[in-house]
């Protein structure tokens, strides 16, 4: 873990007798005045670090040049969060976006049926953001890191003139058979973790000004923060990752983080099929509206759902639950390269690779 | 790897029908207007990538929502270049930028015996930025890769609203027994693999507003131009780490990056013990100057020097030849916590832990 903020506060007496972080002073201030109010030091933020986090159960630990892991077949995935193009701070508590940066990465594990251990962490932190804010990003994080067994042993930190940005790096324990996206058959049945269009009927509301009060363990009860904290806590879903990547589960899997449409189209052309989807199936989220062919196009569209898009060849394993219950059968895999969508009375149109992009011009 | 513009240009046809990166569209531009320009969209910087880096290596490669790396014991480390923090765009070409963020985190490696192997690399694109510059950067990173057995397994990119961010992920093969920072013992001789004071003092040229011409294959015979390239073109060591991680190799070791004072400050912390130097002995960078009192005071401030500091228990072995020749013996290893420089003459003062940051008030 190395520090490099903006301003220079590392002093002789700041240096910590057993750096178990790479605690990097300032890199080009270029000039810059220094902060001189009440932002913690690097050294402070190691010590803050070490004692809430723990050991990673690496061989060698943070605080080293690199980390070591114990041998394994390891999954490795990395997802960063830019403020000003994934989220804005005055969104959500500190603690929802920690939980949420954490838990993108988790999602990614999940599709390939990984079971998360190792986290590597960049903060680049701008010029006076308060210390209570990056704690609370570190302690919503922590707290998920803590349930899914995740250590963190490595990263590096650093300024940053723009907004916050956040990059992860989560490494998994990988099967002898990994998921991929790519052993999808004609037949399969086709299913969704969970429900969609929740984080971007979400988004649309922060747009608009809402803002999500707190960020708790549990979920809150209330209808309208509830569908705003969907957009920062995607379905706990590694067990249901682990389940489908045995012998004789998922044939193929997706990560839907850019809306139904445009992930089954990479699922398909990884597979080298085409799909046929049944319209009135698309688990809308009812906290973002009762089914309609307007919300379930919405939905199609998505955006963050983290859920995962999956193909079968059998009955559905009754192992397969994730937190948000059993998968939902949308559709199936077809012969060809053609994506259907099939509305209620026969209707089909094909269903486009239009993604996150559309819904923000 | 996947990729976040903040214009939206992903149409139907962009999509690949065989996505093996993950091609994420736009997420929330938040009303900024899309750009216009020439600027390459995200499925034809897959395509770019796929083309000019190859596959990794990887059991599960890039395009997936996760890589999959053979079984082994592996070292990770992360560090991040963040412009306006540790480089501005003016100084060079975007190849030597693109090579020194690898270099980095190779040093890393380095550090502790590891062969690198693996890269997810995450770039934040600002808006506008020419496509040229980002292919450019990315040439400089493959350059490097491909000499040092590194292939690229997964990524992100992403819009920035600042500046550029890029954001390294390297794992290399671990052996096993990975060198730290921690198994130093009073009376061991204390080495740098190479000079020290050249980046600081190109960092300072380029202050003052120096430009490095080009970046190729072989340094510029130039002084000045040498100087400024240096800063870009750490020592190759990845040969001397794994040589030092050897049975009878280093007790200890770590990548210089914040200057010999406080890097050789966090080895010994983490060994316990202390140091003597020997100022004469400090293998001062010629192309920032001769050997003085002022020069070595410059060179042990230091900074992104990229060297290994290490210790040893016997005499040096003669495989222990990095780019810069054989090391250089600067001191030793003593008992107590105390670090002390010593001039010629038998001056003699506390080598204080004071580090990258205070030159650039």
């Amino acid at each position: 873990m190395r520090r490099k903020p903006q301003q220079g506060r590392e002093k002789a007496g700041d240096a910590p007798k057993h750096p178990e972080f790479e605690d990097r002073p300032v890199r080009g201030e270029r000039g810059r005045a220094p902060v001189t109010g009440p932002r913690r030091g690097e050294a402070d933020w190691i010590r803050h670090i070490q004692r809430t986090w723990g050991p990673s159960g690496a061989e060698v630990d943070l605080g080293d040049d690199a980390c070591v892991l114990p041998p394994a077949r390891y999954a490795v995935t990395t997802d960063a969060l830019v403020e000003g193009v994934d989220f804005e701070r005055r969104w959500a508590p500190p603690e929802a976006l920690g939980h949420k940066a954490l838990a993108a990465n988790l999602s990614d594990l999940a599709a390939v049926g990984a079971m998360p251990r190792f986290l590597l962490l960049t903060l680049g932190i701008p010029d006076g953001l308060e210390d209570g804010y990056v704690e609370g990003l570190l302690d919503g994080m922590r707290n998920l890191a803590r349930r899914e067994g995740v250590g963190l042993c490595g990263g590096d930190l650093s300024g940053s003139p723009g907004g916050l940005v956040l990059s992860l790096t989560l490494i998994g324990l990988a099967g002898d058979r990994p998921l991929t996206r790519a052993g999808g058959r004609p037949g399969d049945a086709l299913y969704l973790s969970g429900s969609v269009g929740g984080a971007r009927a979400a988004l649309r509301a922060f747009q608009q000004g809402a803002v999500l009060d707190r960020f708790e363990e549990a979920p809150p009860k209330d209808p309208v923060q509830g569908l705003l904290d969907r957009f920062y806590r995607p379905p706990a879903q590694t067990l249901l990752g682990l389940s489908l990547a045995r012998p004789g589960g998922a044939t193929c899997c997706i990560d839907v983080s850019d809306g139904l449409a445009l992930d089954l189209h990479r699922l398909c052309g990884a597979s080298g099929c085409g799909a046929v989807v049944e319209a009135e199936r698309i688990p809308v989220d009812p906290r973002a509206g009762e089914w309609s062919e307007e919300s379930a196009r919405e939905a199609v569209l998505g955006g963050e759902d983290q859920v995962l898009l999956f193909a079968a060849g059998g009955e559905p394993d009754p192992e397969w639950v994730g937190a948000a219950g059993p998968p939902f059968r949308i559709g199936r895999l077809v012969e060809g390269e053609a994506l259907e969508l099939r509305w209620p009375g026969g209707r089909s149109e094909p269903l486009l690779p239009r993604g996150f992009d559309h819904f923000v011009r």
